[in-house]
């Protein structure tokens, strides 16, 4: 009998709260906000799939040695966002070449699309800043995913 | 028979994972991040409780009568804190008299004190921004956490 | 004789430093922090070219009759920009239409390009949240600088 | 003849303008912005005495040997600030001991305080985290400031 395949909902459908320093004086979410929300869902996406946050970002007792940095991001805002909103963030990470992968989040609120945004990703040797291989967790968490959008499109 | 007593613990006992995007290049969390997540812990205190956001922030199609800005916030730091950190925060909120109160924040992992932060709260009429009453959801919110504290002292 | 044409420079080239906290564990500044810069780009560039804040951008006292929120962003990061970096910032504004405009903005240290961001904004009834024309003043702030880039071109 | 004595004002009178990603739906600044004012006018403080941030703060390619992390920090709010407000800051800092020190910040408009903050700063050694003295140059910072505070009390 084939294994239980784990459900990539549990970890690529996220949850948020607008709080109300993420607002501006207009009374609405301020737009850089987004982008961290990205990045958090991101680092909960991992956290979620198995990927301990120091296995891949660096802290004062370990420098992993391969870096994730962003080298582009872009976001689309089609609807108003104040405090207390719950937010739904369903993400699509895509692997785009060995050294390089990207992530979309689709924010939404009752199921109607709110916004969308997108991280690209270039890994690289965290000493030399010459590109590598992507790590072999982060690969791991891309396949799983793309498995899961083939089974559960986003 | 006395109803059930609601356990406090459901609105004043949180939790929060420390994100990348929070640390800076000595490799641990910025200061002022901490301010950030004792608001936000705030915000979803009164969620749990039960006071709809906005009915005490504003947003574009509603502003409360009574606001509540921070007077005097303060934070003491007694641990570095790394990327995925994984934070329980206890609240412990006070009435300070009849416009004022304020909130305890105690931050710990497995147990252990990292940090504490204290926000002051004053109730001022959003038009004319005189002293007002605390709204009657945040007096229910301090009571009930009160005796909360009696009960389970924080 | 023809009166002084004004000098675009004084509101389309900026400058800032990158603070330690806009930086994160990796050593390097964060990636959104980049947006945060751009919108106040924008609004340092309104400020000097002698637009008050106030008449654009919402307060207590008064709310304008056309909001401009931001319906897209992007931005490209090319190298690591740490603590210190003096960045110049050239802003590039086009309109779009009667109701858009978008802003690029071009990072250098050195004269060597390391970022780049683009903001688009709509104008729209703050009531109604339906288009409306760009404001008056935001006009002549998008005619000068293109004269501007005609002249001095970015 | 006595070398011209350095204006101290030139490193501890400092200036900023409020942002609109600053403020929040009450159409006011968000406390904890104040906070990060704070230090981004302590950076600039010390550059403007002459210490490369990179002296004091790490980058990828340098650790400094000694860390200052903010042990405590406080902030008091007397006026609400809007987008736009022009603020004069002016810094205080106090050695407290030979590893400790703290800077007390006041917040002006047109002459009138409108809001306090304060750092205190722990030298620690990067790599024990135990107690190490002030490195020379803040030292330096400190003397001169202090010198200024006679001459010029703030």
């Amino acid at each position: 009998m084939a294994p239980a395949r784990p459900d990539p909902s549990s970890w690529l459908q996220l949850h948020r709260t607008v709080r109300f320093g993420e607002t501006d004086a207009a009374g609405v979410m301020h737009f850089h906000q987004l982008l961290r929300w990205c990045h958090e869902a991101y680092e909960e996406s991992l956290q979620r799939f198995g990927i301990a946050p120091a296995a891949v970002f660096p802290t004062p007792q370990h420098m992993p040695e391969v870096a994730l940095p962003i080298v582009h991001c872009h976001a689309d805002y089609r609807r108003p966002l104040v405090v207390g909103d719950e937010l739904a963030i369903a993400l699509t990470p895509t692997r785009l070449d060995p050294s390089g992968f990207e992530v979309a989040y689709r924010f939404e609120i009752d199921g109607a699309e709110v916004a969308r945004g997108l991280t690209r990703h270039l890994a690289i040797n965290a000493t030399s800043r010459q590109r590598a291989p992507l790590p072999e967790s982060i690969q791991r968490w891309l396949e799983a995913s793309s498995v899961g959008a083939g089974v559960q499109p986003l």
